[in-house]
């Protein structure tokens, strides 16, 4: 932290936010750097996750601040309030939930879009030209072909809002946009596994289609989506004066990484007239690596696809995108231009067709700058090495689960999802649930590791998955170890942190 | 740009992203910082706007990379094919839409974000407990009570989309968002002025409420909604068998900055059950103002204010807010826990409530630290004298118009827009539409100045802006000297650049 000059105050200029000493600035974004740069590169020394002191919480209850404080007191208030207590998804044995790890490409690109600060909703600029770059290479990469639409999201769940608007107004059978669903003859449904991720009921909610109207399919064994299934509750809604309008097929599930038999999916959608939708939040960029080709192919025949560059993909938070197969019904859902966003032949009200044009937002971050850089810096072979080696990490913890009598592999491992449980002979289910819940934040307090928790066939599991660029076989064994070594410790009639447990059973 | 070391390639070193030379790569962060600073500090000096070359568009046609390139020479392409093409909004003469500039301390939040990569959706971490500590700010700002509801969003279309979500949900009288609005008995009506964004109707399209739902309530003679109007137009339609559920005001209007009645539309909601929803986007923000205060106080009686902290508090784009007065009935629009997000009572599951029981997306950046450095760093007085600063300027600008025979102000000035046209004794208003047009595209294109255009009342007015703080009282007198000279110019019979009025002539 050499270059910081403590006190140096950055108070602005004149009349303007600028500051008035720009060196004086400068040598504070060089600290941040340095700062934030060597807190990753020593990222695996410390705690994966710690929580949060309350005289932190206490002080960031403060009211609105009347007056300027300096920059560098406030970078320093980062140092020592924050960046200590972030969500640990950096760290190399965060395994919780479906978070990216990030990486400093991405993160050059995002400060270098605060400080270019554009405004991506339209007009003609840069920015424009990245994210249609940006969007070309999506394409490229799910076999969409170039004249097919798409935008970036701030992830999966609005990617999934804006794919279905377009879904809903295209097979509604009505001007749905104009006249709302409340003029529908027919009742409108859709479909989606009962392994689906919840923003899908969530969509279906938002757009006024109703929770109810997303029937879920029963799963088969591992747990993927049952054509017959689907197939019958089609023609059953059919029978009784519903209008199908769409499935949503899951390239990976969130509970267990199950890849739905897109190519059977996407067949059965054209022979019903249905619109298909991936939802391939992160199992869909497995398609980058040639094991899940044959799988994940068939994301080409869907109508749209929604996934997400801050997951397996690292690029910092958030970052999403949707694609959209058919141009004309993606703009027919969202193109609404007024007179005061005219579009103009030349000059800056030009550069048609604006993104506000594909979506609902009208102002939007240069959010293609990060994942520009990411995807240059690293090259996209690089990246799906990681996400090749995170499913053979995920396979070798499964063996690893599978070869100690304590543990217990809970669903077969497809993608990069492990769910296991500890679990000794001569203990009920509920005891089960409570121990390993209580294992999974012992492992977090403790800042060991940092899996999640879920429910496999209603089993209490403790949940793994690998979207992390730094984990390495290393880190796999110390779970492994940990998890057996804490459901001991817990189990044991003194436990040397009882509070958790006893807190459990009460 | 001493510190780049050309030719240093930041390979990564094993199998993770990151870089096997961690010097290397803060050099080219260090050369990043100096770049896109040095460029802030002499933006004065370049053209408002430049259009972005077309070789720069072909290059950014290119195919997926597939293998790594040094940061350092993307840098570089950054510099030569990016830098200078921005939208335009970080130069003081930019006056076109509602664009805030940006500001440095925000800058250096947005990239400790990105470097921090916390995901918002939900879980304990400090980055809740900052998202927490701005909406506290904001609930302070507009005079909301600390149990109300709040989320950042990308700006005011999604808080729009949130909070008339809400109210959907709290006024529809049945089970929306299980049952969907087709099995709704009475058709779900809104109100805004025939002044209102765009973004609004948007919003009862994506809701599946239908844009006709949205019934536009004629302005006076200021722009403002005709509260007469409004209390016909809900009588008429409980008459028919609609039910009214919202009212939408706006706390400036996009094309004149006029404010509605807010007290007398917030009273009529009272009277008649009706959700109040506030369109601050950038004008609710006056409200710091002590001159505004009397018209925009109001909104502390709303059910919902949406706002941007990307325009008048020139936070880097994007970020916006939404306040949400009925905190039960926000949660009760988003909230919807699966097995895979089950709450914790202590550990990184812990953090009750999560944000994303408050709004669609469940993944989400760390938008509240660039808002957190740019309050703090600024103070909120210095923000509201920029406000105010801006309104003094629109005063200004609108006298210097009247004051000028050969321009004609279209609205009066309420807050900080101008509506103004060059328009010289004996034009038709069809050749005043196309020279004012031709005059705005040339002041882009020669990079004097940026506003944009609209209507009023069918004018096509020249649409000037003033949400900048950097725009002093200087660029305004250019703006004015080169209006009046382009137009003589364009309408001359050799104009300099003819190119542009035949073109609009055809």
């Amino acid at each position: 932290m050499s270059r910081r000059r403590p006190g140096a105050a950055v108070v602005p200029a004149g009349e303007s936010l600028d500051p008035g000493d720009w060196d004086a600035l400068k040598s504070t974004f060089h600290d941040a750097v340095e700062l934030a740069i060597d807190h990753l590169r020593d990222i695996r020394q410390g705690p994966v996750w710690r929580a949060t002191p309350d005289a932190v919480k206490a002080r960031l209850g403060a009211r609105l601040p009347r007056k300027p404080e300096a920059l560098d007191a406030l970078l320093g208030v980062f140092a020592e309030d924050m960046l200590p207590y972030g969500t640990g998804n950096i760290h190399p044995r965060f395994f919780g939930w479906v978070h990216g790890s990030g990486n400093l490409a991405g993160g050059l690109g995002e400060m270098l879009a605060a400080l270019i600060n554009c405004n991506v909703g339209g007009r003609d600029h840069v920015a424009v030209h990245v994210e249609r770059q940006v969007l070309q290479w999506c394409k490229e990469i799910f076999g969409y072909p170039a004249e097919s639409s798409g935008i970036l999201t701030s992830g999966t769940s609005m990617g999934t809002v804006i794919a279905l608007a377009a879904a809903r107004n295209a097979r509604a059978g009505a001007d749905v946009r104009m006249l709302g669903l409340a003029g529908s003859p027919e009742r409108l449904v859709g479909y989606a596994s009962s392994e689906a991720h919840g923003a899908n009921a969530k969509a279906f909610e938002l757009l006024g289609l109703g929770r109810d109207a997303l029937h879920l399919v029963p799963v088969d064994a591992d747990f993927r989506l049952s054509l017959p299934m689907l197939t019958e509750m089609i023609a059953a809604d059919r029978a009784r004066g519903c209008r199908p309008i769409a499935v949503i097929a899951s390239a990976g599930t969130v509970n267990t990484g199950a890849i739905d038999d897109l190519a059977g999916i996407a067949a059965l959608c054209r022979a019903e007239g249905l619109w298909l939708h991936v939802d391939g939040a992160f199992g869909g960029l497995a398609v980058l690596t040639p094991e899940f080709v044959p799988l994940l192919a068939a994301i080409a025949e869907a109508d749209s696809i929604a996934f997400d560059f801050h997951k397996w993909l690292h690029v910092p938070y958030d970052a999403g995108c949707v694609l959209v197969k058919d141009e004309a019904a993606h703009r027919a859902a969202f193109a609404d231009r007024r007179d005061y966003l005219a579009p103009a032949q030349t000059g800056l009200a030009g550069g048609e067709p604006w993104f506000c044009d594909y979506g609902p937002e009208l102002s939007r971050g240069f959010r293609a700058l990060k994942i520009w850089f990411t995807l240059k810096a690293h090259g996209i072979e690089r990246l799906a090495e990681g996400i090749a080696r995170n499913c053979r990490q995920a396979q070798l913890l499964g063996r690893a689960v599978q070869s100690n009598d304590d543990l217990e592999l809970l669903a077969p491992v497809s993608l990069n999802i492990v769910c296991l449980r500890f679990a000794p002979a001569g203990l009920g289910e509920a005891e089960l649930a409570r121990l390993n819940e209580a294992i999974v934040v012992e492992l977090q307090l403790r800042g060991i590791a940092a899996p999640s928790t879920t429910k496999i066939r209603g089993r209490a599991a403790i949940r793994v998955a690998l979207t992390n660029h730094r984990t390495t076989t290393e880190d796999l064994a110390i779970l492994v170890s940990a998890v057996r070594r804490l459901g001991k410790e817990l189990l044991s009639a003194q436990p040397a942190r009882p509070r958790v447990l006893e807190r459990e059973r009460r």
